[in-house]
Formats: C-alpha cells, sequence, structure tokens
C-alpha cells in the first residue's frame, strides 16, 4: 500500500517549527504494517498544495494530509480540495452546530471566521476532532482514499488513532510488520557494508538499511508480513546475523544509548566511574549523565583544558606534557589515572585531541585525539583521527571515550533469547 | 524562483532522524532571497526516488537533493538519476584520486566499495566535498538545475555555500531578501509577544516570526525587494526596534551563539573563565568550547557529582551541603569560587540542580536549578525551575549558567551602525 503524507504549512517548509507530524503519522501506521513512501511539504500556496495533490493521488492508494484547516485566510485545504477535484464546498449545519458547541463550553462565543471549519467538499465525509475546533475530511478520488487533518500534532493523532487507522486496517487486514535496530560503534558504513554483503540474498524476506550517525552506524533490519509468527523468527534469524557479524562493534539493541549500556556494564559490576577531558570541554561527562541515574555510577571529572590544569589537577607529570606532548597517548593514561585517584572512583576515561579548525599540524592534525583508560585491569590509550566539524570531532572523540570504557569493561550485545526482546 | 528540496533516507521518512537538512538548506537559500516551494521526502527506494525527481523536474525550475551518496547499496541516488535522466555512469579517475587521498590522510586504506562515490553520470559537474568522501552532482535537466548533496549536513551545507548558493546568485540577479535575527534568553515566547503586540501593523513590509529553542526564544525578521537600500533601511529599524524591546534578553545578531558571545566578552576583557558543574555533567563546559579559540579564555572546570568531590575538589564546606544542601544558592556560589580558585580563572559559573526524572521533592522538584558566578566583581547565585525534559533541563541550565557570566560582564547587543553587520 503506498501512503503519502502530505504536510501543510509555510513554517514547517522554512524549518521555523519542526515537522513533527510525519513521526507520528509513521508510528501510528506502523500499527497496522504500513509505512509512508512519500512525504511532501509545502507552504500555504494554493498552485502548490494543488500540485502536491494532484501529485499525491495519481502515485499514493492514501494520502494523508495535516495542516490548513484553521479558520484564518492561510488555512487553504478546504478549498485547495475544492478545486483541485471538483467538488462544491457545503456548509455542514451539524458541523457547524458542533463547532458552536465547543466554544460555548469553554464560555465563548464562536468567532464568525470559524464558520469556514463547517464547509465540506460535496461528497467528503467529516472526521470527528474530540480535541479542538477543526475537523477532519475523508474523501475518495478514483481508487485513492484521502484523509485531511488538523496541523496540531495532539488532534491529529487523536484522528489517525480513531478513524484512519481503524478504516486501513479494515482495508489491510492482518499485515504485521517489525523493525530491529543493531547499534555499533568504531566501524564505517562501507566496512559495515562489506561484512554484509550478500546478507539480502540469503534473506530475501528482510531489509536492511544503516545510518550513520555521531554515535556509530545503526543497522535497521525490517520486514512485513501476515504472519506474526514467522515474522518474529525472520527477524530473530536476521538480528542474530547481524549480531555475529557486527562481532565488538555492536553496542547495543533498538533505542538503547551508549551512555546507558556502559551505565548498566558498571552497575553490573558495582564499579564507578571518572572522566578526565581537555579538548572535548566536558561533552564525554555529559553524555554520561544524560542517562537517568547517573549518580550511581558516575563520580565527576575534571576538564583540564590548559597544561596548568592537567598537572594541578590531574597530576600528569610535566615531564610527560614536555617530552609527549599534550596530544599524546602518555598524556591520555595520566589523565585517566590522575582522575581515577582525585575522584576516588574504580575507573576512568580520558580524551586528549585537537578539535580544529585551526591548531593542526602535519604530524598532528585537526581530528586527531587519544582517549586513556585506567581501572584496577590496567591502563590502556587509543589513538584515532576523527573526520568532520569541530562539534563531530568533539562529539566522537566523546562517545568513543565512553567506548572505550564499554570494551574495557567487555559490556556488547550477546544474542538473547527472543522472549527478553520486544 | 520555484525550488524544490528533495531529501532521502528511509530513517528520515520514517522519523529515525531528524530532517534538519531542510532547514538549513532554507537558511541558505534565504541568502539569495529564495525560499523552497516544496519539500519531498522519500526512503532508500529507487521507484520512489525515481518518482521524486521526475515529479520535482517537472513542477521546480531548480532541484536540490540532499542523501544517498554514500557507498553502500542503499545509497542510490547516483543509480536513480543515471536511470531516470538517461546518463551512463563513468567512473572519475580525478575524483578517485580524491576520495583515496581523503582516507590516506587518515591513515586508512580506501575500502573497495568507496569506489561508486567516484561514479559521476555523464554530463554532470562534481562538487567538491572536503568534508566527506561523497563529492556531489550539479547537472541540467531541459531548464531545471538539479544538484545532489550528501545528507551529513555540515558536508551538505559546506557545498551549498561553496557551489549552490553562488550559482543561484549568478541566475538570479536583482531580487534582494533580508533576514534578521535576534536571539534572546529568559523571556518566554508569549511573554516576548506581548512586547511586540503592533508590531507588524508598524512595520507592514516586516515579517515577524519568533522561534523557541532550548537556548531561548530567537526573533526572525524578515523582507524582500528589488531595492537593497531600501531594505537595508527597513530592516535596520525592525531590528532596532525589535532590539529596543528585547532589552537586556537579546544577547546576540544573527547565528552568533552564547558561547560565542561569552568567549568574545572574556576576551575584550583579558579575562579566563572556569566552570564548576554538577548535574549538568559537563553541557557548559562543552558549550564553552563549542566556539574555535576557546583555549584562549576557557581554563577548564570540574564535574563534581558527587558531595564529596564537591568537598574535595571544589573546597565547598561541608557545613554548607549539610545546612543548605547540594542544590542551594550557597552551594552554587562556594562551587564558583572553587572552581575560580581552583583552575586560576578570572571568573567562574557553576551548577548545582535536580535534573530528573526521579530525585525531586516538593520543596526541591525536579528542574530546580542554582546557577553561580564568581569573579573580582564579586559573587551570585540565581534560581531557576526549569521545565521539559532531563536533557532539555540538563541544557537550559548550562545555557542559563552562561548567560549568567554573559550578564556579570555586561555583554549584549548594542544597536551598532549597520556597517558591523551583514
Amino acid at each position: 500500500m503506498i501512503v503519502e503524507v502530505i504536510t501543510i504549512g509555510s513554517e514547517l517548509l522554512h524549518g521555523l517549527v519542526p515537522n513533527t507530524n510525519v513521526d507520528m503519522i509513521s508510528d501510528r501506521l506502523a500499527d497496522v504494517g504500513v509505512r509512508p513512501s512519500y512525504h511532501t511539504t509545502v507552504g500555504d500556496v494554493p498552485e502548490h498544495l494543488g500540485e502536491a495533490f494532484r501529485t499525491a493521488v495519481h502515485r499514493a492508494e492514501v494520502v494523508i494530509a495535516t495542516g490548513g484547516l484553521g479558520p484564518t485566510a492561510d488555512d487553504i485545504t478546504r478549498k485547495v480540495i475544492a478545486t483541485v477535484f471538483r467538488r462544491r464546498l457545503i456548509l455542514d449545519r451539524i458541523v457547524l452546530d458542533q463547532i458552536r458547541a465547543r466554544f460555548k463550553e469553554r464560555g465563548l462565543e464562536m468567532p464568525p471566521l470559524n464558520e469556514t471549519q463547517a464547509l465540506v467538499p460535496r461528497g467528503a465525509n467529516v472526521i470527528e476532532n474530540p480535541l479542538g475546533s477543526a475537523p477532519g475530511l475523508h474523501f475518495t478520488h478514483l481508487t485513492t482514499e484521502c484523509f485531511a487533518l488538523p496541523g496540531v500534532p495532539s488532534e491529529a493523532e487523536g484522528m489517525l488513532r480513531a478513524y484512519v487507522v481503524p478504516f486501513l486496517k479494515a482495508r489491510n487486514p492482518g499485515l504485521c510488520s517489525g523493525l530491529r535496530v543493531v547499534r555499533t560503534i568504531g566501524i564505517g558504513e562501507s566496512a559495515l557494508a562489506e561484512r554484509f554483503q550478500g546478507f539480502e540474498l540469503e534473506e530475501p524476506e528482510l531489509t536492511l538499511g544503516t545510518i550513520a550517525r555521531a554515535s556509530g552506524v545503526d543497522l535497521h533490519l525490517s520486514a512485513s508480513s501476515r504472519d506474526a509468527m514467522w515474522l518474529q523468527g525472520v527477524l530473530d534469524r536476521g538480528e542474530r546475523k547481524l549480531l555475529e557479524r557486527a562481532g565488538s562493534h555492536a553496542y547495543a539493541l533498538g533505542d538503547r544509548t551508549l551512555s546507558e549500556v556502559v551505565g548498566g556494564a558498571l552497575l553490573q559490576r558495582g564499579w564507578s566511574i571518572a572522566t578526565a577531558e581537555s579538548f572535548t570541554g566536558g561533552e564525554a561527562g555529559a553524555t554520561l549523565v544524560a542517562t537517568p541515574g547517573s549518580s550511581r555510577y558516575y563520580r565527576g571529572g575534571v576538564i583540564a583544558y590548559s597544561n596548568a590544569s592537567k598537572e594541578k589537577l590531574l597530576q600528569v607529570a610535566g615531564e610527560t606534557l614536555r617530552r609527549f606532548g599534550a596530544v599524546s597517548a602518555e598524556t591520555a593514561k595520566e589523565m585517566a589515572r590522575g582522575a581515577r585517584e582525585r575522584l576516588g572512583a574504580d575507573c576512568a576515561v580520558s580524551t586528549t585531541g585537537i578539535a580544529g579548525p585551526d591548531g593542526g599540524s602535519a604530524e598532528k592534525p585537526v581530528g586527531l585525539c587519544y582517549l586513556g583508560y585506567a581501572g584496577p585491569d590496567g591502563e590502556a590509550a587509543e589513538r584515532f583521527v576523527f573526520g568532520g566539524s569541530r562539534a563531530d570531532i568533539i562529539q566522537r572523540a566523546s562517545f568513543f571515550a565512553l567506548d572505550l570504557a564499554r570494551r574495557s569493561l567487555g559490556a556488547g550485545v550477546a544474542w538473547s533469547a527472543p522472549s527478553s526482546r520486544s
């Protein structure tokens, strides 16, 4: 079933307001095993919306539009539907009374402008809106089902749940869809793809996608079927294969974050952690505390942005800084050791590097960084050269510092019995 | 000029990753007085992308697509362009060498898969990508200019600035549009709206919009005209009014960040700064170092997540913690004082609070925080109760801590001669 979502509003098109309706619609449609194929956004311009509707009914079987049903002059959806699909607008007395009643409930007189919200294109059904004054519309153009809903997310979601989803379910009974996510770090998109070459030939029912994030690459495995049991089995098998091939790079399933995985591993061991950061300026610590309850294992840290503070607050030897430089494996190790001791933590991670855009040299380029680890099990330092902007480099180094802790703690994703996962 | 933006990626279509490119493209196109009319998102499905390209070249004069230029099998943009526009893919040796060189710089061998990124549809120009391995493409279909850029926002933005915008500027001389942004903090959207009541009646040529961000509310003032001088004058007058009415809440013009404003004020005074963070876990420090060159004034900080570390690393008196609690004005002040002394900085800011979702009480609810300041000019503490998620509360507290430094330093936006601004 080809579904197109049209979101209407200049504020959405120009990025002044985040366009959250498409996520919400996507989530609701997943309940009936359907995903949108197209999403179009247009401003409050009648010709553009008309063109979007014409294109959508041509290429999709279901069109869900949100926005433009309000009472003001820039609410154009009703008029455009009337023009494009040649359906005269008729004032619906019942709808008008409902709108009046809504205002009355709140002790208000209905402003005359709101009368336009009771205009219904001939032959369209009215979708009730228990949360607001703008009713929705449902009509069929040739074989395409069209739904027009208000732009307010809560109102649109209520009407999707109460009307659109049940309608589609009746048309398309039984179809289920499933998604599994395997999150990886420390391996590039293309290196991962090489490990998964041939996967889709082996598992033709599954669709494998990759999403590159600052935190690493997420693998998305999806499938749909009318047989829920079979679907579960196919997804389980696919997920197991992903985990086997991703190896220790796989750090989490689903939407679990690296910060949560590290926190979980620390809690399991009963360990605490500290951070020593130079060029990441606190980003690694902030990533750790993003997880609720992090005070149970995070002791705190030192942001040692200058050499003096590395010596004073982290006891890095002046000799180490002179001989190897601030950006070196030796300094990273001593920083982690210093944070572990000063904060009385079981283990610590550290970052030192060059975030750019200036300050790089041929020998120590922008993006170079050393990450350190110190724990009861020993010390380690790793060297990376990250690409991207200053913000990208800082974020990557912070994630990789947490990942160094994860690997030192031996935490990852072992394939477990399906009952333990959603 | 009708512009269509196509964003490519199933993760965008299904709402797994926020679709930020359309905002960014909208902002960059505003520099040439153009705004997109259509925005289409499709997944990594060749038929759907093909259909989106066919529709776009039919209804738009400029098509800007982002995404799908990576090296893996779900990166379909090159192939779809080749099919839809009947242009054979040719391996470009120069591009291939550039990609190889990029990997080599980082001490890596180019994976064989990346070779596909050097495939160029016949007759297309290659747009250089200084930040990543995926080059962009530019070709003309009938009278429509088509640009395909990578999905990574920083890479796409770099190529828009360096190639697409200059190209469009050359094609569309004459029409100017202007945008002025006044950034505010510490005042809500509706309180701001009250200050600006009647503004659009006084200034009918100007459009005023507000965008609420974690960092505060941005005021957007826009207009367009063929008369550049007139446009400049109208925008200057409007901007001056905004600044007058926003008062000390206005901290920056344009896309200047609070971190840059604080950094600039410190440099101007020749002062250094340090941070002492409890519940923000390093976020305030990370916000400071987001600005290149921050090592000139940022000494570093202490993340004192536990009471013990507040005493040990920041010399907060045990008596203060016992009597007033960790989340108190007294602790915030002593934290700032401690960071200032330990890090040898001219001034320091501190944060202590309850990020939630647990740990709140009737007396000290989730969202409560105290921000401290210590400098040669004295000490201060401020109390806030922030709403939103854990992440929102942490981010807001970090911004407001920087804002406390800004106000202590007496930095803001005074209306200055137009020549000093873009």
